[in-house]
C-alpha cells in the first residue's frame, strides 16, 4: 500500500487537477519512489487525502492503466506495473576535441553572413502567396514555383538551358549523386577528377560503383582520357575543386564528346559557378548538351548548408527515372524553403546577395594573397579566380610540416593530398595547402592570417633547417 | 560567314552590352539562326553593326569561347562550334488521371488549415535569435533547440522519457525506418502489424528487411504472438492504423516483454498521437521502456507533410548508430523548419494548433458518423476515436463493390483490404472502407459526404439486389 511519505505534488497551476494527479503519479514511478508492485490507495482515500474529486482519481488512474504505468486486476486493486525501467542516462560519447580557434577550411561560407532579413522578408511573400495544395501532398519533382525560377536565374547567370519539367529539386549535391548512382546502376564506373572531394568519392562507392580517376592539370581535368566504359564522368568545369582552374574550352567539348560516343553521362557540380572574381563566370557546360550533361547546383555555398536545398538539371531521358528514384516520400527539400528561395530569386534578392558575397569574399582573396606575398615569399597562391578557397603551393615535401604547424597555431585547414584519389597516377600536384577564406567572422580574419602565415613560416622552415642540417 | 540577315537584339535594357551581346549570340545559337561552323565577323565589323565598342565584342567572344559555343583558331577567325546540341523538349508524360473531386484518402490535414501567420511568427523570432552558427556545418542529429523543444513538449503530451541527446531529427516516419532498418541490418525479419500502411512494408523491403504479420483485432496488435526470432516489431499503440483501437495495456507490456526476451526493438509509429478526440491521449509506450522501445513522431499529420520535419526517440545504445548512419552530409530537415518549429513549440503556437485542429477534427468525424447513421444504416462507423479517419464496416463481400461506387461519384479513398499484409492469417477484418475526413476544405466537405452516402446506398444496394436475384 502507498505510504503516507509519498509526495505527490499536484501544484497550484491552472491546468485540470486530473492531469496534474496523472503527471504527479507517473514522475513517483519513474523516480522510483512508487516501487513496481506497489498497491494504490483505493480512490476514495487518495482523493481525500488530496482534497479531489473521487472521480479525478478513477479517471487518472484509468488513463495511467491504458498506458500501461499501473494495472488493475478485479478484486486486487491498481498496483504500479511491474518492469517499468529506470530512466537511463544519454549516451556516453567520447569528448570532441575543441575545434581550432581559426576555420580555414574550404567550402563553407561565414553563417554570420547569411542573410536573415531578406530570406524572412521572402518567406512572408512566399508563405502569404502560396496556394493551400503548397502544405498539401508532397511532389518529389519539387516545387513549381522554384522549378520555374531556377529555369530564368540559371539561364541569365550561368547560361543553362533548361525547362521546370527536367529541374529536380533535392538537398543539395550529395542527393543528387546518390540518385543519380541509383538511376545509371552499379555496372559501369565513374570517372572523377583525380583531385575532388574524398566525399564524392566515398558516396558513390557506398551506393556501388566504383570510381577511375582521370589527371587533373592547369587546364582542368583531361577529359581526352576519360574511359570509354565510364557510365558517367564527374567535373567541376566552371571552378576545378580544389585545384582552382576552369576547365578548358578543348576539354568541355572533349567531355561532350566522349558522352556522345560512349552514351555516357557528364555530371557537371557547379558547386560556386556564381562565385567568380575577376571576370563574368564562365557559362555551364550544361547549356552546350542538355541532352548529354546534368548540372547540379544548391545554395550551399552561396546561402547556406542548413538549407538543405539544391537542383538537377536533368537530360529529357533521366527525368522520370530520377523522380521514380527519389520517391513519393523520399526525404527532401521543405516546402517552405522551396517557396522561399522561389520568392528570394524572384525579387532579386539573391542576385544582390551573391554580388555582396562577391564583394566580400575577393576582399579577402586579396588580403590573403597581399599577406602571404609580404610575409611567406615562398608559397605562391593559386585557384584564387573563384570561389570560397586559394589553394596554396608549397615547396616539395612540406605540406605535412605545414599541416601540423597551421594545427599547432590553431588553424583548421586540409592538404592537397587528402583530394588525390587513391589510384591517381601521373603528374602529381605539388604540395599544397587547399585554404578556404570565407568562414572566419570578420574580427577574426586578420587573426586567422597572421595564425596562417606564422605557421608557414615555422613549417617550411624547419624543413630549410632539416634539409640544411 | 555571318549573313546580314541576323538578327542579334541588345535590347534597351541598363545591363551592359557585353552581356546583352553574349546572350544575344547564345540565343542565336541555342535557335540554331548560328548553324555550327558558320563563321563569325570579325570584332571590328560586328562593333560598326551594332554601334559597339571593338573591345567588348573581343571579350563576348572570348567568353563564348571560354563556354565552349565558339572557337577560335590562330589565323581561322572565329566559329560557331560543332555540335551544339538543339534543346530538347521536356518529357513526355502520360496525362495523369484529373484527381477525384472528393479526397477522403486518409493520412492528410487539410493543407487550408496550414497555421501561416502563427508560422511565420514563430519564423520571424527563430531566425532573429539563432546564433551565427545555425546557418553553417551542418548537425546530423538535429538542431539542439528543436530536441529541447520536443523533450518537454513530448513529455508533457504524451508522456515520452527522454533527453535531448537521445533525439535524432530527421524528415519523417519513412526517413527514420530506413535509418533503422540500416542499423539493426536485414538478417531478422521485423514484425509488423497485419493491418498497416504498405508503403512501411515496401520500404523495409527495399532496405532488404522481410515482414513478418502480428494480427490485429478490437484491442490492436497480439503482440503475444510477435516471433521470437524478430528484430524488431513496428507498432501504432496510440491508435491502431487503420483499424483504430488504442493498444490494450496488457498487449503493450505483452509487447515490452517481447523485446526484453528477445533483445528486439518496439518501434512506436506515434503517427497521430495527439489527436484524440473522446478524452486525453494514451501516453507513449515508449515511456514505460525507453531502452526498449523507439518513438518516431512528425508534424506530417498535426501541421502538414510539406514541411519534412520528424523526429526518433531513441535508447541510448541506438543513437551513435543512427546518428552515423544518417551520415554527415545526409539530406535531412532544413535548419530554418527546425528552428522554427522549437519556437512555434515553445510559444504555445503548437498546442494552440492541434487543440483547434482537435476541433475541427471532432466535428468532421461527428458529421460523418451522423450524416451515416441517417442515411445508410447498413454501416458501421469505427475507430473514430482519435486520428484524421475512420472505418466504414461494410456487410461481407461489399467492399470492392462500395469503392466502384465511391469512385464513380467522385469521392477518392481506400478498402481495407489494401492495408492487409500479403501473409496475414487469422481473422480477417471485416470489409470496410478508410475514410479520411481531415482532407476536404470545409466548403466541400458537406457535399464530399452527400457523395459517399450516395455511392454507399448503391454500392452496397447492387449487391443486395445481386444476392437476392
Amino acid at each position: 500500500m502507498l505510504g503516507n511519505d509519498l509526495h505527490l505534488d499536484l501544484g497550484t497551476g491552472g491546468g485540470s487537477r486530473r492531469a496534474a494527479l496523472i503527471t504527479a503519479l507517473r514522475e513517483a514511478v519513474r523516480e522510483g519512489r512508487l516501487a513496481p508492485g506497489t498497491l494504490l490507495p483505493p480512490y476514495r482515500s487518495l482523493a481525500a487525502d488530496l482534497g479531489i474529486a473521487r472521480n479525478t482519481v478513477a479517471d487518472a488512474y484509468a488513463e495511467l492503466v491504458a498506458e500501461g504505468w499501473l494495472t488493475s486486476r478485479q478484486g486486487s486493486g491498481t498496483r504500479v506495473a511491474d518492469r517499468v525501467a529506470a530512466p537511463a542516462p544519454g549516451p556516453v560519447r567520447p569528448a570532441a576535441p575543441p575545434p581550432l580557434p581559426y576555420d580555414l577550411v574550404q567550402g563553407r561560407p561565414d553563417p554570420g553572413a547569411f542573410p536573415r532579413g531578406p530570406w524572412l522578408a521572402a518567406a512572408r511573400r512566399a508563405l502569404t502567396d502560396a496556394p493551400h495544395e503548397a502544405f498539401g501532398t508532397r511532389d518529389p519533382h519539387g516545387r513549381i514555383e522554384l522549378r520555374r525560377a531556377l529555369v530564368e536565374y540559371l539561364a541569365r547567370v550561368r547560361g543553362v538551358r533548361t525547362t521546370p519539367e527536367r529541374i529536380v529539386v533535392c538537398s543539395g549535391a550529395a542527393h543528387a549523386l546518390r540518385l543519380l548512382a541509383g538511376v545509371l546502376g552499379t555496372e559501369r564506373p565513374w570517372a572523377v577528377e583525380a583531385y575532388g572531394l574524398p566525399f564524392h568519392r566515398g558516396l558513390l562507392a557506398g551506393a556501388g560503383v566504383g570510381t577511375v580517376p582521370v589527371a587533373v592539370d592547369e587546364d582542368g581535368a583531361r577529359t581526352g582520357e576519360i574511359p570509354p566504359g565510364a557510365g558517367a564522368v564527374l567535373l567541376t568545369p566552371a571552378h576545378q575543386f580544389p585545384t582552382g582552374g576552369p576547365l578548358h574550352p578543348e576539354r568541355r567539348a572533349g567531355a561532350l564528346e566522349w558522352a556522345r560516343r560512349s552514351g555516357g553521362l557528364v555530371v557537371e557540380d557547379d558547386y560556386d559557378g556564381e562565385l567568380r572574381y575577376d571576370r563574368r563566370p564562365v557559362g555551364a557546360l550544361q547549356g552546350l548538351d542538355p541532352e548529354r550533361a546534368v548540372l547540379l547546383g544548391s545554395v550551399s555555398k552561396s546561402l547556406s548548408p542548413a538549407l538543405r536545398l539544391g537542383w538537377m538539371c536533368l537530360p529529357a531521358a533521366l527525368v522520370d527515372a530520377v523522380v521514380a528514384a527519389k520517391g513519393e516520400r523520399e526525404p527532401y527539400a521543405s516546402a517552405t524553403d522551396q517557396l522561399t528561395l522561389a520568392a528570394f530569386l524572384g525579387s532579386g534578392a539573391y542576385d544582390r546577395h551573391v554580388r555582396s558575397m562577391r564583394r566580400r569574399h575577393r576582399e579577402r582573396r586579396d588580403r590573403l594573397a597581399a599577406v602571404l606575398a609580404a610575409r611567406v615569399p615562398g608559397v605562391r597562391v593559386t585557384g584564387i579566380a573563384a570561389g570560397l578557397h586559394a589553394v596554396l603551393e608549397l615547396p616539395p615535401g612540406t605540406e605535412a610540416a605545414a599541416l601540423a604547424a597551421a594545427a599547432r597555431h590553431g588553424v583548421a585547414t586540409e592538404g592537397l593530398a587528402s583530394y588525390r584519389h587513391p589510384d591517381a597516377r601521373g603528374p602529381a600536384h605539388p604540395d599544397g595547402l587547399v585554404v578556404g577564406y570565407a568562414t572566419p567572422p570578420e574580427r577574426l580574419y586578420g587573426a586567422a592570417l597572421d595564425a596562417l602565415c606564422e605557421a608557414l613560416t615555422e613549417g617550411l622552415g624547419a624543413r630549410r633547417s632539416a634539409s640544411s642540417s
